[in-house]
C-alpha cells in the first residue's frame, strides 16, 4: 500500500501515522519527496481500510498495490478452481450449461423443461423457488415445494439443481439442492453470506446491478473466509441509463474476473437482458469472451410463465442455440 | 393500466389476454385504432406485473396509470404521515435531527458524543451497532453489546435511537429500539422488510444505491403490506460515474417523494457525499429542498473512528451547522 | 402516439389539445375510460416533441407507437443497408476489420502498420489524424498532414481509410478520406451531422458515453435527413459505474440495433475496454453477438505511441486475433 | 506524481522510463522498496497524460498529486473569480439570477418575459436562439433572429442576455450577447471551446451529462489556455438510471467545484430535473449549498412554448420562488 501525504503534514502527524501502522504488524518505507512524503506499507495489508486511510485530513492519496482479497485472488492461487458437482465440472475448461424455468410452477412444469433441457444439452437444471420480487403483491415462488419438485426433476433426468437462497433460515430446505444461489439483490447481503461460508455446497453469486467487479470478488471473499472454497460468480448485468435492455450486460467482466481471480465464471443473459430474442446473440458473445458457462431460461410456455416468462426460450430455441454455442466453444479453443 | 397490442396480434390473442385480465377481476375497454389495439384496464391493478405483461409478444407497450403502491401512496392518503417516537415526531413539519457515530465504539464514546449531539439541537441518536462492511476482514460492529451500550447513552441525555438491523434473526436484540433501520444494501432484502412488516416500531429504510425512488417505495410497501405503517424513508445517494464524491446525492428524490408519499422523507449527507466537508453545505440543501430530517455522522474524533471517521463532523462542527440549518428552515418555513 | 390524460383535465382543456394535433395534420381517436382520457394520435408523428407533450399539465404519459426515426428506421426499410467503399463492402453479411493506430504519428510508423494490419487481415486502414484530447495541453493529432500520411499508406498497401472529424470547417482536408468518422463526444454536435448529411461519403458515427440506442439512431437520422444514406454505426461503451474497464463495453447494443436499424453496426472494443489484453476477448463476442465489422487499435510499439499506447494490439497480437475472429464468424454463420 | 511500478519491471524498462521523463524536463525520485518501486516526478506534469502512463506493462499505479488543471485551479488562485457584465457581477458572493424562456420565439413572446423576470428580480436574460435538439424534426431555433429580439429585450429592461452557441461559425452572430454559453452535449467539443477561448467575453460552459467534475474543468482549461479566463460554470444534472427526473442533479459538485476552483458556479434546476414542480425545491437547494447563481426558465405560456414548456415557470411562480431564494440567500450568508 502507498499512502501520499500532504505537504502540510507535521511530523508529529506523519510519526502518529507511522506508528500506527507498525502497530498493526506492517512496516513502512518513508520516501521524503521535494513536496510530498510517501510511506509505502509492507506487510500484509488485507485488513487495513483504505477509504478511512484515504480521508484522514493529512493523506493526499492512498492506492492499494495488492487486492484486498485473498482467498479469492490469482495472485496467490494461479491455477484456475474448477468445481465438481455430481457428475458436472465447472470451470475446468468445458462449458456449463445451467438452463430451467425462472420459477418452478408444477411438477408437469418442471419435469416437462427437465427433460428438454437434458435433451438439448444443459448440464444443469435451474429453477427459482423462494424468488426476490420487487412488489409485495408479485407471485413468491412455490418455496420449499418448488424444492422438492426441482430436486425430483432433476433426479428424474440426471442433472445436478441450482437454485436461490433468500435468506440463512430457509438453508434447511436446501439440504438437496446442488449449488445455491445468491441472488444479485443479496450480492451484499453479509449476513447470509457468511451463512453460506460454513456450507459445504458451491456457492453461486450473482453481481449486485450497482456492483462494481471488485465487491463482487469481496462477496466471494465472505463466503471463502469462512471456510467455503467453492465459489462460482456470475455476470447478471448492471444498472445504467440505458433502457433499451433490463440491465447492461458487462461481459467485459468475464475477462477481467478472469485476470483477479481462479474462480469459475458463468453469464446469465436471460436476466441481463430482459429479452428473450437478445438471450442467443449473448449467449454466444459470452461464450466467445470466455465464459466457464451459461444461465439461460427455458419454459415450455413463456406467456404463462408466472415470473419473468417473456424473457425464457422455447426448448426448441434453446436447442438451436446449444447448436450454435458447441460451435462457437470449438471455434475459440 | 393501458396496454398497446401490437398490429400483428390476432384476434385469438386479444380475446386471450383480455380474459386473463377479465379473469383477475378487472375491467376491460378495448379501443380498436386504425394501427393499434390499445387496451385500458380498470380496477386495482396493483397486483400485475407491468414488465411481464410488457414483454408478451403482442404487447407493444404497457403503461400504469396507477402506481403499483397503494399503502404507500399519497393519491389514497393525501395528508402526511406523522410518526411519534418517545416525544419526538418525525414529519410533522418540523425538523428530525438524527446524530451520532458510524459505529458503537465504547461506552465513554458513545456518551461523549450523545451528551454533544443533544446539546447542539439533535432529536434522536444514531449510531451504527451490526456493521454491513464489503470487507469480511472490516470491524463488524459491537453488535448486542453496541445496543445496550446506545440505549444507556439515549436514556441518559433523552434522546430516542436509530440503529441498523441486517437480519431478522437479530430482532430480539432491537427491543429497545426506537426506530430500526433497513440499510442500501438490504433495501430489497424481501425476506427482511416482511419480517419488519410485523414489529410494532417506525422502521427507516435507506435507498439503495442502485434503486429508483419506485422501488423504494415498493420497499416501503413490502413492510406496510405486512401491517407497519410506520415508515421513513432516507435518500443517501445514488452509484453513478462520478468519482469526486462517494455517491451522488440524488436531492431532487425529496420533492419527487413528497409528491408520490405521504411518508416522510429524511437524507443523509455524510454516506451520500463520504466527505466531512462537503456535509455542511449538501445537510443545508437537504433542508432547502422540504426534507424532514437529517441524519449526520458526528464524532468526537473523527480521526480515531473505527469506520467512515473521514465523513464524520466533530461536535463543534455539527452545533455551527445546527444554527444555520435552523435558519434556512426558517427562510423556506 | 398514444397520450393519457389525466382525470382533472377539463373538457376546453381536451379540445385545446386535440385542435393542436389536428393543426399538425394528425387524426385524434378519443376513448373516454373511466378514470382516464386516452387520445390515440394517428398519422405521422415523427416530428412531435413527446417529452415536450408528456410533460404538459394536463397529460398523465405519452407513448410513441412508432419511432421518432425514419430513414434510419428498419420498419421502413426491412432490408440490410450495405455499404461500398472502393473494393470493400460493410453490411453486406462479411466481416469488415478497421485496424490502424490511434494517432498516425510520421510516415514510418503509418507505413510500416499498414503494411502489418493489411498482412493480417484488415480491410481497412484507421487513423486518428485532428484528435479529440480531453486536456488541452495533450498532443492535438497530426491533422492534415496525417490525412495526407494516412492516404498515402492505405494507398500503397490497398486499403480504403477511416478518420475522424471534429469540426465541418475541417471538410476541406477529408476529400481524400474514404468513412468519415463522427467520434463519441461529437455524436450530438448536431451542426457537424447537418454538415454531413450533405457529403457523399459513408459517415461511421461512435456512440456517445452517455447516449442511448435510440440517441444513437437520431443522430443517424440527422445526418440522413440530410440527404446522405450510408451510416454506420459503432458502439464503442458508454459509462457507469464500473472503472475496471475506461467505459462498459454493452455489446447487447449490436442484436438491439439490428432490430431497429437497417444500418451497419461495428464496435470497438480498443476503446470500450481501454486494455490491449482485453481487446482480443471482447472482438471474439463482438463478431458472436452479430457486429458487422470491428475496430481495433493496432501499433507497433504501442509503449512509445503518443496517444492512448496501452490498448494498441502489436501486430503479432492482432494477426492471431484475426485467426480467431475468422473461425468464430464460421461458427456463427 | 508518483508512479508506482510492478515487480516484474527489468531495470532497463525502468531507466527507459526515467529518462523519458527526463527528457520532458521533470526530475525523477526513485524509491525501491521491497515489492515496488515507487517513482515521484516532479516538476510541471500537467502535460502528461496519466492514463497513457498507467497503461503502460510496467506500470502498477500512477496517481497525480497535482491536478492537470493550471488556470482553473484553485491552488495557484485562491482568490474567488468574479465576472463582470455590464452592471451585473457573477461570483462576488452576490446571487446571479439567469431567466428567461427556454427558446426566443417571437418579439412579443420576449419581451413580455423580460419585463417579468426583470420585474421579479433577475439579474440576467436567458434565451436559446441557436438550439441544439435531439431530433433533425424538431424546431432549431430562431438562430440569427432570435439573438436580435433577446438583444433588442434585454436592452430595453436593461438585463444583460446569454445565450447558446453551438458552432465556432456562428460567432460572427455573436457579437452583442454578453455571455455565450456552451450547452452539455458540447462540453467536449474541444474545437468550439478552443475558438472560444480567443473570445473577449464571458463563457458559460455547461456540465455534460456523462461529464465528470474534473472533465468539466478541464473543458474551462480549453477556454482558459487559449487566453479568455471568464469563465463561469453551471451544474445541469447528469445522466444516471434513475427516470423519475430529466437527469440526476448533482448538487454537491458546487461545494466539490468550490474547493477546487476559482471560478464562479451556477445552477440549472430546469434542465436538471426536467419538471416545473421540482424547480422551485431544488432552486432552494442550489442556493443553500453555495451556488453563485441560477439559471432558470420562465414562459409566459408554458403549454405553448416551442421547447421544454413543461420544465418552465409562469413569472407568477418565478416571483414567488425570488422572494424564497432571497430568504434562503440571507439564512447562509
Amino acid at each position: 500500500m502507498i499512502a501520499v501525504l500532504k505537504k502540510k503534514a507535521t511530523e508529529p502527524q506523519k510519526q502518529h501515522l507511522i506508528e500506527w501502522f507498525e502497530m498493526k504488524g506492517l512496516k513502512v518505507h518513508v520516501s521524503e519527496g521535494e513536496f510530498n512524503t510517501v510511506l509505502g506499507i509492507i506487510g500484509d495489508t488485507t485488513e487495513l481500510d483504505t477509504d478511512m486511510i484515504g480521508l484522514l485530513d493529512i493523506v493526499e492519496s492512498v492506492k492499494r498495490i495488492s487486492e484486498p482479497y485473498k482467498s479469492a485472488n490469482r495472485q496467490f492461487h494461479p491455477e484456475d478452481t474448477s468445481i465438481k458437482v455430481q457428475n458436472a465440472v465447472i470451470g475446468d475448461g468445458s462449458l456449463t450449461i445451467m438452463a430451467g424455468p425462472c420459477s418452478v410452477e408444477s411438477e408437469e412444469q418442471i419435469m416437462t423443461i427437465a427433460k428438454a433441457v437434458k435433451a438439448a444439452g444443459a448440464t444443469m437444471l435451474r429453477g427459482g423457488t423462494f424468488k426476490p420480487r420487487t412488489s409485495p403483491y408479485a407471485f413468491q415462488g412455490m418455496r420449499a415445494e418448488g424444492i422438492r419438485l426441482l430436486k425430483q426433476a432433476g433426479d428424474s433426468v440426471g442433472l445436478p439443481i441450482v437454485t436461490e437462497i433468500m435468506n440463512a433460515d430457509h438453508l434447511e430446505y436446501f439440504e438437496d439442492v446442488d449449488i445455491i444461489q445468491v441472488g444479485a439483490r443479496n450480492m451484499q447481503n453479509f449476513e447470509l453470506l457468511k451463512a453460506l461460508g460454513k456450507v459445504n455446497k458451491p456457492i453461486l453469486i450473482k453481481r449486485g446491478m450497482a456492483s462494481t467487479i471488485k465487491e463482487l470478488l469481496m462477496s466471494a471473499e465472505y463466503v471463502m473466509a469462512g471456510g467455503n472454497e467453492q465459489v462460482i460468480l456470475c455476470e447478471r448485468g448492471i444498472r445504467t441509463f440505458e433502457t433499451a435492455t433490463r440491465n447492461t450486460f458487462d461481459l467485459s467482466a468475464v475477462p477481467v474476473l478472469k485476470k483477479l481471480t481462479h474462480l469459475p465464471i458463468i453469464v446469465d443473459p436471460s436476466h441481463a437482458t430482459g429479452k428473450h430474442d437478445l438471450v442467443p446473440p449473448m449467449s454466444l458473445a459470452g461464450v466467445a469472451c470466455g465464459a466457464d458457462g451459461l444461465m439461460i431460461e427455458v419454459h415450455n410456455q413463456p406467456e404463462k410463465a408466472l415470473s419473468d416468462g417473456p424473457q425464457s426460450l422455447r426448448p426448441e430455441e434453446f436447442e438451436a442455440l446449444m447448436a450454435k454455442v458447441i460451435k462457437v466453444k470449438e471455434a475459440i479453443s
